[in-house]
């Protein structure tokens, strides 16, 4: 704390009104205390009620101590750390590993978790490079360095990190392994954080390294956090029940049907670090990452039922201990290691999903001479198939959610034709309608808004110095999403402003055909994502093109908006898609520096009608409720399945979204609809 | 030798007489030594010259010491051992386990190949337990014993198998380890033979023993080996040549290449367990085991582009050392392990294939301390990818092999209305049409000819206890082919006899849009065989049908009819389809007990002339040139472009085939191949 900060608040005088108000409401912090607790809290997302975090403190703190905490978050914001240029990190890094006597590190764009997202704490490789996409490694080595994206990243990286200190490569065609193999030196030490990667990284690493003539050796801790000066505290938002009438299930249901699993398979625990699997299987949820509304922590699901949750205690809302239950003992998060050690020095068969959990967790149980299960953690399928509660659940977000895209969608066709809307004004918009929707609680990744040749870039983000106009004669690309506490929705538009070319009307359509085929096919039982993947990507294979995305990726239920096991994608995916998950429908086209264009539904995974066949076929139901755009529609490449299909939907969507919207959407709407077979 | 068939060739009278032109001719062997020879050729397939193994003896023999040879062959012919019943050799073998200190065996159907091709030496579970079927484990513990066979040959072992000995399980939906977690127990040690299982195998019966409290253990020899009296010995088949005018490529340029390949990722040398890999990297073929052109070895490239091959060299016909030439050395196959045992303390790094080297192999390098490093066999992928030469061959192959099937089709047509035609007169009939063919060595494989309710069966294979008659009404399937010395064919049809049942005619026609829809697409660069699988999947799925086998197998040239390591199949693979592979694309339908429909042609990956898209594509050039029944097509259920590939491609049949065939089956040709446009 500076002096300027405390001045704003009074200088000593704050701490001691701040002092006696906690004494007086009961706080279980002292002024220090609370001071720790809120470095913890702007770690993490403000969230959905920005205030939330004030009743860690005390449970309903008064007007008065609301106040107070409000000056002190105020004077924690105007608080900066002077930044260091990214020359002088990477030099201090090397530094510190030279002090610790090795040569290289790797830096992942990965927590403990291995999870998608990432924490401020955590975000060792924006803070190191300047890289603040979702994905990348860098690999620092004495004399060069260099970082690892995927083709996503490519423009990002080039804008965001200084090709002085880093050679640029691609994460999967050039993989950072082989350049390790190339560049590491004969008897250089390459050290690695053993619990920012999978054990199956770290074999690829140390192959490569042994093939240079290296070696890999992992560190108790990690250098570069030596030398981040100013590196967050781990994120400390509040955590909260994630009630019955949204999750379907208690968590003692799942907790004993879980149990049942292990017992039968002889295991004693189970080791969960997926922050979304032990919000799902507690019934919690948390606002730790953005976009997420994940608790991070790790947890032990033993046989007998009974869980040991390691998080910070200071992020239980009140009442959650008691939520929880007695046979869910929390612990800090400092002691999952020594639990592990118990659990092998009890000579205990320890399940852990090696694809998840960090190389530290299983060198952890083999050292303390564990019996190793590997298998998949327990909670992904149960948690990637809904229950009947989750699905109405979803179904009346998607709702919700359709309404709001329409008015939106209806507002473009009048605003954009009139010139000067951007892409940022467009997504402000978008978000302003969702937020009027019940059980909204955040969007569910930030909105994907590109205009013109910005919607070729698949990841795309629009910025004041990025951002486009919606023009005449281009297309219009807005990928966007929610969080309720009912659901989670992921929906991408592409729309036509003004006329469009009949390129663009040959490629929508194309796409349009792949992602009908996709909603439309029928399958076997066993059947996975993989194996459908190609029904989407036909129509543009016919004529030369395709997109380098996958087709479906699983949703959460107020969970993460990408969830596993089941994907649809060329990438080999052994999960057979099941009644009650999740997908995505979402095929594309994108022409670099000209337009993009995809089409994305959610469908859930449902049981067809017996045919008179011999086996029972599954296939989808269509979750998301949003106009197609039909002046980008070349009809005469449709089939008469294929009209009936669109007109069936956008039948629906009429239905159900007209009583939702204004009267004005309700009129775009009725025309955005009306059958192509009638016209 | 017993006195009987002394008698035969004139008791010791005999010996003298193969003696004396023994040495007179300048053969290497003396008497005894022709016996032993005359064992591993009797352990090996006759071939296409039962007579070429007396090359082996001397270069030219004279008609004189062929004539003696004959007489010894005829009589090891006569000679027999008293078999044991199934319940004696299970009871030796469980005697032989209990004196070596263990409580249970393993007892796979591979060699240590891990090949699908297993040598009669190697076949150990046929002899244990009477099943011949080409896949299957069992487990023999000291109460109980279990065989696990796949869906295929549930009902093979159900007959062969005697069920009071040995509980019968299904080999992926009941996993021998389940089995074997459940019922070894605490304390008891199940033992195997290295050789013949994978290091992944191996891990996955060591976690089933302990998770029921016992332990695996290997055996330096095979326990079964010591109680199998009357075992055979490895097979001696000769090895020839494989001429340049057929390879298209010198084994030196082969080895070379990979050489080169190895070099670049510091690999000393790489480990070759697969036979047909060594045969198609030093262009020799053999006859070792049935209706494959593999002689059994096992080699070691090293970077320098030299040949270990671990060889029997008494198969070696006489000139094979020098056209091997001075790189490739020749060794003992006992002298294998000691080589390894070399690698390992001279530190080299050896490449090895896990997939597909025994558990021995791996176990030997790594007691040794080598440098492991884990890939996939260097020869497959070159392999696969068929060089112009290849090509060319095969197209030819293809020209003779359809020839001789549409003769075959023909004759069907013609003599099954009149009756009594038997399931095996007709595989004999089609097998002498193919033995007309140029380069014709052998079948590829035992002829599928299954009428009625055995073309349901998908492996079935007839014998005159269950072969039935083509009689009209019913189905005739047939899948065939042959090994030529300029390509390897598999081709399968399905024939109406009389007049076929709308049912039978729906379910044709869509087998037959599968096939076209494979067929026909086109698809990128980087697409794997599972992506596509579907396609030839699809028109089944849409009425609630399906087919248990895989769409598509990789194919070999004069080679194996099954290799990888593509695949087109619900299974994950992640070999992209590369130009120059052979696939096959085989959607088939079967109603048990009623009939089977499969439509199979072998198709070759080929690039697309460029379209006006960005992406080359890559397709499908059809190989197998033979009528599809007309007769069974509904053409309401074809679209216009399936009908144009149709009429294509019996157009292209008709043109090829019928300069080759006889005029009675040139006028059938005619009509089977008419377009269905002009009908």
């Amino acid at each position: 704390m500076d002096d300027v900060s405390q001045a704003a608040r009074g200088g000593q005088g704050g701490d001691a009104r701040l002092a006696a108000l906690l004494q007086r409401e009961g706080s279980a912090y002292d002024v220090a205390g609370v001071r720790q607790l809120l470095a913890g809290v702007r770690a993490a997302p403000p969230g959905h009620d920005p205030e939330a975090w004030m009743t860690l403190v005390v449970a309903v703190p008064s007007p008065a101590l609301r106040r107070e905490l409000s000056s002190l978050a105020a004077e924690a914001d105007a608080a900066s750390a002077a930044a260091l240029s990214p020359a002088e990190r990477l030099a201090r890094l090397r530094a510190e590993l030279a002090r610790r006597g090795v040569h290289g590190f790797l830096v992942p764009r990965a927590d403990e978790h291995q999870n998608e997202y990432v924490p401020s704490h955590a975000q060792r490789l924006a803070w190191l490079t300047g890289f603040t996409g979702s994905a990348g490694l860098a690999v620092v080595l004495p004399g060069t360095a260099a970082i690892f994206v995927d083709g996503r990243y490519t423009l990002q990286a080039q804008a965001e990190v200084d090709d002085t200190l880093y050679v640029r490569r691609h994460l999967t065609e050039q993989p950072a392994s082989e350049w390790v193999a190339a560049t590491l030196k004969p008897g250089e030490t390459l050290a690695y954080d053993p619990h920012l990667h999978t054990a199956g990284e770290v074999e690829r690493f140390r192959a490569a390294a042994e093939k240079a003539g290296g070696r890999l050796a992992p560190l108790p801790d990690n250098p570069l956090d030596a030398v981040w000066a100013d590196r967050p505290p781990p994120p400390l938002a509040p955590v909260m029940r994630q009630d019955l009438r949204f999750a379907g299930e208690s968590a003692e249901q799942k907790r004993q049907a879980l149990a049942m699993g292990l017992a039968a398979e002889q295991v004693d625990a189970v080791v969960l670090t997926a922050p979304d699997s032990i919000a799902w299987l507690l019934n919690i949820r948390g606002g730790d990452v953005p976009h997420t509304p994940l608790p991070l922590s790790f947890a032990l699901l033993h046989a007998d039922a009974g869980v040991d949750l390691f998080i910070d205690r200071r992020k239980l809302v009140p009442g959650l201990i008691e939520y929880l239950g007695n046979s869910v003992r929390i612990a800090s998060p400092d002691s999952f290691g020594e639990a592990l050690e118990q659990l092998g020095a009890a000579r205990k068969r320890v399940q852990v999903d090696v694809a998840s959990a960090s190389a530290w967790v299983v060198h952890q149980l083999a050292e303390a001479s564990a019996q190793i299960h590997r298998a998949a953690d327990p909670c992904q399928l149960p948690k990637a198939r809904k229950n009947p509660t989750e699905l109405a659940g979803t179904r009346a977000a998607h709702r919700r959610d359709g309404a709001a895209l329409t008015q939106f969608l209806a507002w473009i066709a009048e605003t954009a034709p009139k010139g000067g809307l951007g892409e940022i004004a467009a997504s402000d918009r978008l978000e302003a309608f969702r937020r009027h929707g019940e059980h909204f609680r955040d969007l569910s990744f930030p909105t994907i808004s590109g205009a013109g040749a910005n919607g070729a870039i698949v990841h795309y983000r629009a910025s004041p110095r990025s951002e486009r106009r919606l023009e005449p004669g281009t297309l219009y690309l807005v990928d966007s999403g929610a969080q309720y506490l009912d659901g989670t929705t992921d929906v991408t538009r592409t729309v036509a402003i003004g006329m469009p070319s009949a390129e663009m009307r040959d490629r929508f359509t194309r796409v349009l055909k792949g992602h009908i085929a996709l909603a439309t096919c029928r399958f076997p039982h066993g059947t996975t994502g993989s194996q459908l993947d190609a029904l989407a990507r036909r129509a543009l294979w016919e004529v030369g093109l395709d997109y380098d995305h996958g087709t479906g990726h699983g949703v959460g239920s107020y969970l993460a908006v990408h969830e596993g096991p089941q994907r649809i994608s060329k990438l080999p995916n052994t999960q057979a898609l099941l009644p009650g998950m999740i997908v995505s429908d979402e095929p594309g086209y994108y022409k670099a520096g000209a337009y993009g264009i995809r089409i994305e539904n959610l469908v859930v995974v449902t049981p067809v009608a017996a045919t008179d066949g011999e086996r029972e076929l599954l296939g989808f139901e269509t979750l998301t409720l949003a106009p197609i755009d039909r002046s980008l529609i070349d009809t005469a490449l449709l089939d008469a399945a294929e009209i009936a299909w669109l007109d069936a939907y956008h039948a629906r969507v009429a239905a159900e979204l007209a009583p939702l919207v204004d009267a004005a959407t309700r009129q775009w709407l009725t025309a955005a609809t009306r059958p192509i077979r009638a016209a």
